[in-house]
């Protein structure tokens, strides 16, 4: 493919689509030469990124997640924005698939030209998604989409990753009381900037109402993530577009308070220094669990800690000191 | 000081209290040739070491969280048992002081010969304080003290550190309602394997159960952090030694529940595990950090990345291959 990374950066900012899928399959490859022109792409176009409103959208499995972006997404467009749907999922390599891959679940949003939509790149280790999705979006800011969504499927760490390179995070939950609100995971309830309860339609809008009333006491009881932000608990029916309109209104609230009091500005600039020093430490134990001295040895001396025959310190220390050292 | 690894080794597992106290300020000292001593004292000693409970306890700053430990602490003592009392405050290193420096906050359990108080080690960085944290708990548990609290003053993520180097995590939270309760950082909630509302004493009994019920429904929405067992939220009063029978019933309860279904066993596969990587990361990022090629490159590159002129990729890359191969 040609990816003279000059022409495929003027390519992609004239808003050429094909440009920016093969920028995007570019960032994905893990070939050094790949690496090497992906690296400098993303210095060329790193000028015009950043100006969108990037938003994780989170959910239990059966919540409705694609459903409701859609439904947003399609109402995003109408007015106006061009949209980018990108996600986050580490299974997606293990599995084979991916959560966006069956892109006729997003079929209608599929079909706008101001939307684009990325299924999750395949990814052995959530550091290594994280970063192509991260990329991604770069790109795609540049290529003028001013509104991103990053899904997440919600595996261990992944909604904290990717509420580390959103400006807003959502929690889509569904209509149910007491036990049944168990589903969610520990530490995502303190991650959300917004909470929807989807589904709120036909039988179940009363529950809808009752579990909203529910999280928001529950919620009274956590520091708020974003400061002047008071999470918000609504309920809406992605299938029946009900609530959608008040969500997008939030949201535009919600880019309005962190932009005039300086959260924005911090959250990107943490955004940027979490994503370099994450680079710089998935880089670092990388090499380190691939170098030809320490690879032999690793599993065993793992083991041995585990099993408790060996202090971690020590072992530690003896793989750096043979890593740093080589002795 | 004799330091003759060997000779402290047998001393500590004979019991006796100097050479504790002095292994313990071997493994705070960071000189090398203190550090080898360390290390291989902490080798000789692993055998003998992890037949302890092992107990984070955290609250915020005014709960009682000393007069509690000691009330608690001369009961467990008074049961028979040998008690060690830790702690992690990353920020003493600043202060100068430390959450256990003035012993006379625990006079009375600081008289026992069974119990051990020692003040959290001084340290710039979390990491560091957590792990001479965990050596010193090694070397209580040879020295043959069978439960062992780690008190940490809850700042940032000690809480985490704790959770992660302990078997039970007790959470201690004050009698108040409502928007009160703010207090509590984000996700700590989830790490509780037990909720206490102290000062349920005097006028202050009613509004303690009535935080108890609060918590208690907010706990449903979050999954149990440890298999097997549903998170007691329990009221008692340091001061009066009002229900701290129930609360060591419960850590017994507790303890035979994960000795049962092999979650103690699994907590401690995850501790070791988690231990031997913090210190690998640790020591990465600090040779990293401190290299004489990158420290005098990295404010710039990092200021650089954060005013967004410079793609985090990019310059983590740049100072990976500076690491790494010198160029």
């Amino acid at each position: 493919m040609n990816s003279d990374p000059q022409t495929l950066a003027e390519q992609i900012i004239a808003g050429q689509r094909r440009a920016l899928s093969r920028a995007i399959t570019l960032v994905e490859s893990t070939r050094a030469e790949h690496r090497r022109q992906a690296v400098e792409l993303l210095r060329l176009l790193a000028p015009a990124a950043g100006r969108s409103i990037r938003i994780g959208i989170s959910g239990v499995p059966g919540v409705g997640k694609s459903t409701f972006i859609e439904a947003l997404g399609n109402r995003v467009v109408a007015l106006g924005h061009r949209l980018a749907v990108l996600a986050v999922d580490p299974s997606s390599s293990l599995s084979g698939g991916s959560i966006m891959g069956d892109k006729t679940r997003m079929e209608t949003l599929s079909r706008q030209s101001d939307a684009f939509i990325r299924p999750s790149p395949a990814g052995s280790t959530l550091g290594g998604v994280a970063r192509r999705t991260r990329e991604t979006m770069l790109l795609c800011e540049a290529a003028g989409f001013d509104v991103v969504f990053v899904e997440t499927v919600g595996v261990g760490q992944s909604e904290t990753a990717v509420a580390d390179m959103t400006d807003m995070f959502l929690l889509l939950l569904l209509p149910a009381g007491g036990d049944d609100l168990q589903g969610i995971k520990r530490g995502i309830m303190e991650l959300a900037d917004m909470v929807l309860i989807n589904k709120a339609d036909g039988d179940l809008v009363a529950t809808a109402r009752h579990s909203a009333a529910d999280y928001r006491s529950a919620l009274t009881l956590v520091h708020p993530r974003t400061r002047g932000w008071k999470v918000p608990v609504q309920i809406c029916s992605a299938v029946e577009g009900q609530g959608l309109a008040e969500v997008w209104q939030s949201i535009e609230r919600f880019r309005a308070v962190i932009g005039g009091n300086g959260e924005l500005e911090g959250r990107r600039a943490a955004q940027a220094r979490s994503w370099m020093w994450s680079e710089i430490s998935e880089g670092l134990l990388a090499e380190f669990r691939h170098d030809r001295r320490i690879e032999p040895r690793l599993d065993g001396m793992e083991r041995d800690v585990v099993a408790g025959r060996l202090p971690p310190t020590l072992a530690a220390g003896e793989l750096l000191r043979l890593f740093l050292h080589g002795d």
